[in-house]
């Protein structure tokens, strides 16, 4: 990982020292329609640089979205010299990261996310990606961006949804780090947020994760606990997808990381206590995903199509406690399903 | 680079080898049409794998058989624990590699280049692309395979044509290695070949390009050394593509090569006698590229487009003699205008 992060709600300041610094001969902005409207006007070291517009939301994570980009990148004449900055929530910086891994073998890029989700997961590591044939980030590769700029400050203009979204991956890096944090989040309200405490409690959550990253980076063991919740939770997703009553991807991991965590209570003796904790602070401010038995054949097949599974099973990443996990479980069809009927209880459906 | 190359001409044995050892849960083969004619059934080891074919062509080194790629990889439920193997020339390594490097964000891939051209170039160093808005590998990664089969029992088969490609590329070798290398392949005969003597050369050649890469994996240097040949060459190659009369790479880069010697000669003194024996050898064995004066405006814009290139300047490798690269130099429109002119007055245009 040569990715640099910096902590800072003064981005301008701070990414046009970055631009200063690095020498390039162009600079690119990748935004959304979103924070091309709402972001990009408060950044004026870029007003000069050349802008790449994508429409917004996961299901434009696509093949599209990508040549859109390097069409615009070629039109642009940029270069290896040149540089992309991803404005954006993880749509953006894992779609641009793509591009700039790709385009004529790798530009240089920073990302600068715009969402709490982004921000602690997914601007966050070097993965890259663009949904593909049904499934999540089905193409792309490993690739860290040089600096990402890690703010709140962006966060007001979210609506609730987004910022409970991203919450939900600061949960499951604190149930990968201790009790204590664990417990700190549970006690976090939603009703009137403090952006400053935020920046501290992503701070330290987003160590968790390079903790991870960095003596893992292209995921063959240890970095495999980050897919806690994940497993389930991109199932979840996809199904919401084919549904066409898409979830944000926060909620289908807070809620895989109930089922995944009722597996850790049946496999490896996870505390039921913190395990009640977690479903009800996740049944108050997630809701429940809902499915009857009928969709679990399905639900089981998407797990089994899932990047981190072996041809034909289901691999995921457990908890003996909070700390404490393991990863690469093989899980049977009948605990898969003994969980699934659990979730469905502990969320009252 | 964690590339591992095997010198072989017993191929089966070799990769038989190499996927027991593998533990994969699905072997793939990535073929085109002449190789899944001409070499697939010489490889008994691979009876039983799932067959991935596209048409072959540089011209079909795109972004449409790559998604091709991607889908039959899906097909087959390929995992991060299935092997891609890429039988074929550099099209075929370049694009599947590309596929594998990008697919669940990287899958292990074998080379087994079928051309020269490929064996001494396109399949050893990691470097992988399609073809992309009318430039040469515009798109790509740099993915190291995680073996590399050598061989020369598959270019029987090939046109005398493709063989000369190849020797191109190994004379860029052998001008970046010594004067020795370099004489040595002048006195190499296209009218009886002999396959085992040609696999030693080879063997020599593809260390000089290992030295480069090893030295520099993402080309930020030294390796750059590697495109000696190769911004002229690329040049007439997208030319020729757009006038719809492609030419091989190897000829193209022959033909760069030669314009870049007049320029390492006019600029950093280079020997006369060594660019006549490069010319005459060039002359005699790949025949000439033509354009006129009127084509020069729009070779230079090719140039600065390359990858190579800083936005608006014109990069090559130079020689002050064989075995003595220069990287990096910014190559004025006169100068080049001027080389182009004395490599119609060499070639007798």
């Amino acid at each position: 990982m040569t990715q640099r992060l910096h902590y800072s709600n003064d981005v301008n300041t701070t990414l046009n020292f970055l631009i200063e610094g690095g020498n390039y001969n162009a600079v690119i902005v990748l935004v959304d329609t979103n924070t091309r409207r709402l972001v990009l006007p408060q950044l004026s070291c870029l007003d000069n640089a050349s802008v790449i517009e994508i429409p917004c939301g996961d299901e434009n994570k696509t093949l599209t979205s990508l040549t859109h980009v390097w069409q615009e990148l070629q039109q642009c004449g940029a270069t290896r010299h040149s540089l992309l900055i991803n404005l954006g929530g993880g749509m953006v910086t894992d779609l641009g990261g793509l591009a700039a891994a790709t385009f004529k073998r790798g530009i240089p890029f920073i990302n600068v996310p715009t969402t709490l989700l982004a921000a602690v997961d997914a601007a966050v590591g070097g993965k890259t990606g663009i949904n593909y044939g049904g499934l999540k980030n089905e193409i792309g590769v490993y690739a860290p961006a040089r600096h990402v700029i890690v703010s709140t400050c962006f966060f007001s203009s979210l609506p609730l949804q987004e910022v409970k979204s991203g919450f939900a991956e600061m949960l499951k890096h604190a149930m990968l780090s201790s009790q204590e944090d664990f417990a700190r989040l549970l006690n976090f309200s939603f009703d009137s947020i403090d952006q400053d405490k935020l920046l501290e409690l992503l701070r330290s959550s987003v160590k968790v994760k390079e903790r991870f990253v960095n003596d893992d980076p292209t995921e063959q063991g240890l970095r495999k606990a980050l897919n806690l919740g994940h497993t389930v939770g991109h199932a979840f997703e996809s199904m919401a997808i084919e549904r066409h009553q898409p979830v944000p991807h926060g909620y289908a991991v807070a809620w895989g990381l109930v089922v995944e965590t009722v597996l850790s209570h049946m496999l490896l003796e996870f505390p039921s206590s913190q395990l009640y904790s977690l479903a009800s602070f996740v049944k108050d401010n997630y809701g429940a995903y809902h499915f009857t038995c009928d969709n679990y054949p399905h639900l089981l097949d998407l797990m089994r199509h899932d990047k981190k599974s072996l041809a034909g099973e289901i691999n995921c990443t457990l908890l003996k406690a909070c700390g404490k996990p393991v990863v690469d479980n093989n899980i049977s069809s009948d605990n898969l399903t003994a969980a699934l009927d659990i979730y469905r209880d502990l969320m009252g459906m």
